[in-house]
């Protein structure tokens, strides 16, 4: 079993419009929602691969009661959530429908209390003992101490168990210090570590401060690995047109599948690609297009740079 | 007992944001949810007057539940909502807090089917009995005949209970024939029903197609009213500033209150009027300014033009 972690789960909304014009009214013409949250995001990919999956976090009130029952909806993830009193939070993307853009709102998420973090620290170490790989994904909603992404890698450690973690900022900062064995940062977030805007030195600066590997997004140019077996760039072998959302979370999935599976690093970057480039085709995160898959897989690029 | 009625029943959730961008993502700073639907708003106000009221029309889905549990948070609301298999709609308003300005997105009604229709009238043709008043409130969700108020129009009047109807285009067109003792239309609504824009001609042309009497919402300017004792305008002492949602709905708990406690047409249009004004100075629909309320209750100027 892969354990995805997501703290901050959400309910994903889609509002699509004719046309969107600030300070009048839209009639909504179409409604779309799904489960949501980066590691969210990452179990529906990884159970789409055939991997057994269980997700755990935190989901609370009405909203998450409806994200849970979309999960159930999701073939294949187990939902070990755990329930919180507030409530979960809604990302509401609107799409103007006349030029394909997206405008998008994102709710805070719920207070977590102390007994809440606790008893997800329970299950969490209960679940770790029983998974393969797990991944740690995305931002802490309130009440989650700062730190909490270094405990949870450190258990993983403990436990023997690979960890990748998915996050920014401090809970990157002192995530990385616990020396997880894949981090997976964007150009944006390795930057806010490492202070330096230079993909390969900065992927090196990161691996330094305690990741067994780093795997840098490059967006459209694939993925930028230094690992403890060499540092390879994987490209995809043209650039795809689509919706960029959730691509980074295939990306971690087809990471995690990969290593799960014993696959090399070369494999992993290349199924992480052909599964990113797929994603970018599919409407919505969490899923993606099966015959991009299937055509990018063998034709990625991984170089040695 | 005062009934109201809401077909259409709603969520209504605000969103403030620092300032509202397109093509750009936002972090919301302030979620609102209240429950909505003009005869929702109208219910509201009615017991915040101090009268006893029952709100029935439909309710269903996660958000259906949601809008209950907060219309039980609503002190004096008796809920009488059938429940319906769909969705109740949500409508969202991003308040943009660099210039007040907000932008709307309404939701479509769930799908109501012939035997939730079958199973609202029958409580309907129970409560109506019941009632010293009624409102109808508002848009018909699918599924919903075009001729329903019709219907819930001549049902009441078989009853001997007075009843207001509150809507616009077909739906409109068709209740007032059916003769209800007062209709609310603003300026738009009473174009489209006359094709006239002259208030006093188009006002008094809409009582020739049924209506006992009209009332018509000229905005800021107050309320013009051709009844069978007489015409009369009731205008505010002063324009006030704010937020004029729901202020069509406070003036509608206004006219069917002073209805239903026997007050003649100048007082009943000074209330209206006062509530609205009020409602303009509160932050939400079904919510009012109880010292605005009281400070303008006197002041409003009751003339025949």
């Amino acid at each position: 079993m892969i354990l995805t972690v997501t703290l901050n789960t959400a309910l994903d909304v889609t509002y699509r419009v004719p046309r969107l014009l600030p300070h009048t009214s839209h009639r909504v013409s179409e409604v779309i929602e799904r489960p949501g949250g980066k590691g969210v995001n990452v179990a529906r990919v990884l159970a789409a691969l055939g991997h057994e999956v269980t997700a755990t976090g935190f989901a609370g009130g009405p909203v998450g009661e409806v994200l849970r029952s979309l999960l159930a909806d999701s073939p294949g993830v187990t939902d070990a959530l755990v329930r919180c009193s507030g409530t979960t939070r809604r990302t509401l993307a609107v799409v103007d429908s006349s030029t394909g853009d997206t405008t998008q709102f994102n709710e805070a998420g719920p207070f977590i209390e102390a007994v809440e973090w606790a008893e997800f620290l329970n299950g969490y170490n209960r679940l770790v003992r029983r998974a393969r790989a797990v991944a740690l994904c995305g931002s802490l909603p309130p009440g989650v101490p700062v730190g909490a992404y270094a405990v949870l890698v450190r258990t993983a450690r403990t436990a023997g168990v690979p960890v990748l973690l998915d996050t920014s900022g401090e809970p990157l900062r002192r995530g990385v210090a616990a020396r997880p064995e894949i981090i997976k940062p964007n150009a944006a977030e390795l930057a806010e570590l490492t202070g330096s805007r230079d993909p390969l030195p900065a992927t090196r600066d990161a691996r330094r401060r305690g990741a067994h590997a780093v795997v840098t997004s490059l967006g459209p140019d694939g993925l930028l690995a230094v690992t403890p077996e060499g540092t390879w760039q994987a490209a995809p072998p043209r650039t795809l047109a689509g919706n960029p959302t959730g691509a980074g979370d295939s990306a971690v999935a087809g990471l995690l599948s990969a290593l799960a599976e014993g696959l090399d690093w070369p494999e992993r970057l290349a199924r992480a690609v052909a599964l990113s480039a797929a994603t970018v085709q599919a409407p919505a995160a969490g899923e993606f297009d099966p015959r991009t898959y299937e055509e990018m897989r063998g034709s990625v690029k991984v170089t040695q740079p």
